[in-house]
């Protein structure tokens, strides 16, 4: 895949918060409301702009929305939940949503998802989920790069354009406050840019060879997506520099051979 | 601090890579040239502006680069280096930028930085310094905050504006590959916003309570900072929604009662 890096430098960067997109539903079409959010916001797409959503509208509409009133939880969740002082119900949905835990604390649960993310609670929210069914928790999607794949086809379709899109969640870290926007999920793009081997600008060889591009452009759209009430899930970005190609989110994960923090 | 907030909310951001900044050497004067390079690209600050600057170009003008060949390697920096297989001297110039090593494996050397960041060599770097005097490793700047809060005053005095300055490395992350810009210096700002008791769009209480903004803004301006030949080492980004105040980029570091991961 390196050989479809294009790794064309611009020194000018622009990013729009899409308006108007509505309260995303069980089968609404994620793809067709961007399209219709770009119309009204007079935005047309070009190549090599890139598309950011927060996954919490792909979850949303793929279905994630857990009833917590139908969740039985199994022993192992009600252990664990008495162990961190969580809701046993939540807790058994981000159990079926996880691999392991990795960290537990007193109201803590840093768990590997599914996917392979380390994250609290595998990425399972309460938050800006609401309906006449009562409490729910809302998941991942059952596979992020392929929900970015669906988008970005229906989007090139639509417009002809050649553009990247990006799954993202807002992860904590382990030894820095607050989160940031992280991406789990790209089409269109190779989530790292590989700068091995290029000489920098006294001809030394560079030492950070590897450039999470997909993290830094979802980083980026955090600043402008409103994480409260002004509800803003979709940001295009113009201008960025991304190497091109048939990525994966889950290329960004260190192999646990190599973790030295797990 | 917190009611020094101002949380206006943008739908649009822009990123400027001053072009032009040229090599720089102990003793330079980055805030002039930071405001030689606005005039040359006629940006005019104004306020609520971020200005963004690789911590290299400070490092440079504080006179952090160290001449390898004036370095005397005590036994310990002996030990480490011969047990991570690492040039000595460069080992030893790490250990005076640290509190300690946090893991160690061959080639890997992860240190918290006697300022308390958790990163690879405690950020001595060997890459973009060069000179007659031969091998040269660079260390971080002994105060970044205090570096933004110089560069900051300097910009004001200059322009009138009331801006942000933000001072950034490339840091590894425990579980993702590729590196992210993110912010060790911050002066004019939070570099956390506190989003504590805002109410989502359905009412409930924000799960993700607090956010790294400083560090969105660093990832974001590593998206168009070269790290390479092109060298563009200083951003400006228009447009940004920051809690502005007098805080310091050490305000993000987890205490070590609530880190999990040490």
């Amino acid at each position: 895949m390196q050989n479809s890096q294009l790794l064309t430098r611009n020194s000018q960067l622009t990013l729009y918060a899409l308006p108007g997109i509505p309260d995303v539903r069980a089968g609404d079409d994620v793809a067709q409301l961007i399209i219709d959010a770009l119309a009204r916001a007079q935005l047309a797409l070009a190549d090599g702009d890139v598309v950011v959503v927060t996954h919490k509208i792909v979850s949303k509409a793929e279905g994630c929305a857990v009833k917590l009133a139908d969740v039985a939880p199994s022993p192992e969740a009600q252990a664990l939940a008495a162990a961190t002082d969580k809701d046993p119900r939540l807790v058994e949905v981000i159990l079926r949503g996880s691999r392991g835990v990795v960290r537990q604390r007193e109201g803590t649960l840093i768990m590997e998802t599914r996917h392979g993310w380390i994250c609290a609670n595998a990425g399972v929210d309460r938050s800006n989920v609401s309906g006449p069914e009562g409490d729910v928790a809302l998941t991942l999607p059952v596979d992020p790069d392929a929900s970015a794949r669906r988008i970005r086809e229906r989007l090139m379709a639509a417009t002809g354009a050649d553009v990247a899109v990006i799954i993202t969640d807002t992860h904590g870290r382990a030894w820095r406050l607050g989160t940031v926007n992280v991406a789990l999920g790209v089409a269109g793009m190779l989530p790292i840019a590989d700068l091995r081997g290029k000489p920098d600008m006294f001809g030394y060889t560079l030492r950070v060879t590897t450039v999470a591009r997909a993290d830094e452009l979802a980083a980026a759209a955090g600043l402008v997506t409103g994480q409260a009430a002004e509800g803003l899930p979709v940001v295009l970005i113009r201008g960025a520099d991304y190497p091109r190609g048939d990525g994966r989110a889950t290329d960004m994960q260190r192999p646990i051979e190599k973790d030295l923090f797990r």
